[in-house]
């Protein structure tokens, strides 16, 4: 029988680390820097996903952390102790690697998703003497990075240590901080520690995740304020948003939504947080309504209050009559609270399901707008394509809405339940949607989570990443991409430039993408169609098709679409924002 | 007849400035906060070039101005009262596209090359509000990306003003320093100053681009030292290397290499610096040689002193022997002086030429090695597949060096003169040269240099940044890659992982990726050709096509290579670097 080593290699402690915190995969690009501690990754039961580029790899990771956050959805519902182990990963090289991804960590930055970013660097020697390395600006300032990466993360492990073992723990730490403040955390690898031993005991040692409690005095007071507040309200209204799912509050927003009955809306990144089948659901908010000017009492679960993901603010009720539940702060009015909100919303909604009746109906019972069917022949357009999506959706899958028409027109969708939807609330970069799928699929795959994954894609956006795709295909994951084919930055075309050439981008052969990056014919394991669509009955024969509608293997639906088609709800919106653009 | 308008907008003004720096196109990708400027492209007669994805434009940028710092090689000879007008620029978006572009442009940085970055940001009011807009962090402070852009340019213009006028004069000054220091600028354009009127006349007051002059004393105290070093050396030795591109050397080094007849050779990054036919040069240094180990005098013209570059500093000669000329320091020995080099050198140059006798064969007198004919149906190694290469290259075609086999491989081309060689001296960022070539080809067009564009590129470096060639097929641009597919990282194999799957890359049908891209068939005016070779006699077919050998329009040249094949040369070194690697 095999003893267990009592040393392992620092490089094994990190990747195991991260295997504790439901992270199976690192995402990454190789580079001279990184390669040693590569062969240490088969011993902590970690894959490797080789992206195609560092950018894809920095999405892809973002992407699974959100997947990997929703592997409680299978699992035993109920308070926990310990918080949510869950995070994505990237491993790239020094300088030029982590700068190509660093777009992809600050958006994780901004949207709260914890993304550990694994820097493979110069030897502590080269770093003391500030040796003119290839990938350093050439000036002794190796330092630069770490910098540069300082703006965009929450905690730096810098691994520059004589001792292995204290490399171990300053990284522990900053693994704690990742999961403890949802954000992404830089981790300075040096080359030549990667391989140095530390005890093989110190993975015994749990990460501290215990969950954050509160000042049990001023957690009563602010829950009998809320409860009082929601008490008088004439018209109260609820808003989930996107940092509900980093957060972790999705059961206790349901709870309180079925409890009180009150009246729920959603800002687009918060599509999905709450049941759409509940009685009291009344759609996204996507501008100023009469209830949101005239409630007395707006609930705000994880607010990502940006302009595009709130109308241009126009969907924000008065701030005073507003209570608002962040990670570890509650705004009630115009006081904040330095409150764990998880622990104080668990409370809140135990007391309000002991209050209320249960108003929900049954889940299963989602009712459809009448779908509508337009003559065969005719040209699929925006209005028509979101409405008839959402009778095709199923429970348990994931919905990535590309930034651009795929994001104003997934709000529209009508979800069943359970579900998750990606929809960037304010870093909205362009390209990132389709490695992010890439990344949901590994992370369903490596934590058995069901559903399919659905990708909601541009063109414009697609050939920004394309080559994620390959990374799909070369890791045999399970995508379907509906690909909008409008020609161009659509959504851009109506702010400025209609009919200009810098909102056009080149025609590419989306049926062929599979095959030329690779993807296999014929095989069962892997079942690969593609299939362009330009009117109703092929898009009906599409969303008939059995093989499409499993979800497993490949799928890529371009439709084509007219170039200046945005969902007509929004064109007044986009207009308004034109007009303010050009009048400056 | 049309009198001229007495205002402009500011957008007009910065981009016709870029037109006076010889730069005709600006690269980017549009976005709402840039959209507004783009209008007044056309009356500023400046092309777009709308790229896939903002890495690729800033590759491009990068490439565009490395090509145009070569315009001269067709205009007349000899000093100039000004710098050589020439920059590359890219436009991005706030936040999600400057840092898609960071990589890019800090390579700029490290390689000494003038690229304007100008950002569209935010209005001037949502920057005093620290609104929540989106892009941003979502925390108010929306200055950290020039945080970060401080580190890797060497000026930031604001143009947060009040008045247009005054951020006319900051990104005027801005654009001195991008030509003056040879490094790239950033330029924060918030998107509601850019329409506001500037008087036209500024634009008539030329950039200041006077040559910097040096304190004449002491720059004829410098070149007596070097004139009596030279004199005395028993051993001198010229290294040529990569800096001598941007900072404008190149016609003082060929005098000087001319007129003294001292042995010469380059360094990785200096190949095509100096004329190959001249009787001194001696070939690449890619290690320590016995004339490199006993040199008494070593003239080293912009010197990049890389790893990378420089065989591991096994091939740098004692500090103390060695004189380095930078853009504004000289180094005598371990004496650093801060004079301008170029001004210097242009009279050192004319001192050497006239005490010395002109050495130089006739240029059109190229010798090169016979060349090796393996048999018909052998495979194509590396070692003489670049010998194969050296005979086909015709005076004027710039190569590109694609990071990896190929800036190894293409150091033993033998180069016909005039030329230029594109290759990374430290930054060495896998997928730069793709999009570089595209921004080569472009700079070609726009300022009529003559030449092929050759890329001679690895598949793991296509597919980092392939959507570049769909970029290169879009504007109709003159490109011809020679891609080497060994079917992953060859180079990274041997410094770890020989069989490793984390080296692999999947295989993609470049022969057909023209196709995707949407490249015409059968056009005249821009024809492509694909073509996929395995065997020496099908190598040869491709080299002896004059469709493929005149360059114009696409040509995409796969080539099949083993997975383990480097240049022989290149072997024990890399051998070394692995063990090192895997010893710590």
């Amino acid at each position: 029988m095999a003893t267990k080593a009592t040393t392992i290699p620092l490089a094994q402690h990190i990747f195991s680390r991260l295997h504790q915190l439901n992270c199976h995969s690192i995402h990454g690009v190789p580079g001279d820097y990184t390669l040693r501690a590569l062969d240490f990754l088969s011993a902590s039961n970690i894959r490797w996903i080789g992206n195609a580029n560092e950018l894809c790899a920095g999405y892809a990771a973002d992407g699974y952390a959100r997947a990997a956050g929703m592997a409680r959805l299978t699992t035993a519902a109920g308070p926990h102790k310990a918080l949510t182990p869950r995070v994505g990963s990237l491993y790239t090289t020094y300088g030029v690697g982590e700068l190509s991804a660093i777009n992809a960590v600050a958006g994780s930055y901004a949207e709260s998703v914890p993304v550990v970013h694994m820097v493979g660097s110069p030897s502590r020697k080269q770093w003391k003497t500030g040796a003119c390395v290839h990938h350093s600006l050439s000036d002794g300032n190796l330092g630069v990075y770490t910098e540069m990466a300082k703006h965009i993360t929450c905690a730096q492990a810098d691994l520059r240590c004589d001792e292995a073992q204290e490399a171990a723990r300053i990284y522990d730490h900053a693994l704690e901080q990742c999961v403890r403040q949802s954000k992404p955390v830089y981790v300075n690898m040096p080359s030549d520690i990667v391989s140095a031993p530390v005890p093989a005991a110190l993975l015994d040692r749990p990460l501290d995740l215990s969950r954050p409690t509160n000042n049990a005095a001023e957690e009563e007071q602010v829950i009998s304020t809320i409860l009082c507040r929601i008490q008088a309200a004439e018209n109260p209204l609820i808003i989930a948003d996107g940092l509900s799912y980093p957060f972790d509050f999705i059961a206790e927003v349901n709870t309180i939504v079925q409890s009180t009955n009150i009246p729920t809306m959603c800002y687009n990144a918060g599509k999905g947080v709450v049941d759409e089948s509940l009685p009291s659901w009344e759609g996204p908010l996507t501008g100023q309504t009469e209830l949101s000017a005239t409630t007395d009492l707006a609930l705000l679960f994880g607010p990502l209050l940006s302009d595009t993901n709130t109308a241009a603010w126009s969907a924000i009720p008065d701030p005073g009559i507003c209570i608002s539940f962040g990670l570890d702060t509650i705004t009630v009015g115009h006081r904040v609270y330095h409150l764990h909100s998880k622990p104080l919303l668990e409370k809140l909604a135990g007391r309000l399901k002991a209050m209320g009746r249960e108003q929900g109906r049954p889940k299963d019972q989602i009712s459809h707008d009448p779908i509508r069917s337009p003559p065969h022949g005719s040209a699929i357009c925006q209005d028509d394509f979101w409405a008839r999506m959402s009778a095709w959706l199923k429970p348990y899958d994931t919905q990535l809405l590309a930034n651009g028409t795929p994001l104003i027109g997934g709000r529209d969708l009508r979800l069943p339940t359970p579900t998750q939807v990606i929809a960037s609330g304010i870093w909205c970069s362009i390209g990132q949607m389709l490695p992010a799928a890439q990344g949901v699929a590994a992370a369903k795959r490596d934590l058995a989570i069901p559903g399919r994954t659905i990708l909601f894609e541009g063109d414009g956006s697609f050939q920004v990443t394309c080559q994620a795709l390959s990374d799909i295909i070369r890791y045999r994951l399970d995508v379907t991409t509906f690909l909008l084919n409008n020609g161009g930055y659509a959504y851009e075309r109506w702010l400025n430039g209609m009919e200009a050439e810098y909102n056009d981008v080149p025609a590419w052969q989306y049926t062929e993408v599979a095959h030329f990056f690779g993807a296999p014919t014929n095989s069962s394991d892997y079942p690969v169609i593609s299939r362009k669509v330009s009117t109703w009955a092929e898009l009906e024969d599409v969303l008939a098709d059995e093989g499409i509608a499993e979800g497993r293997g490949l799928k890529m639906i371009e439709i084509a679409m007219a170039v200046d088609d945005v969902p007509s709800a929004s064109r007044p919106g986009l207009k308004r924002a034109g007009e303010i653009l050009r009048a400056t």
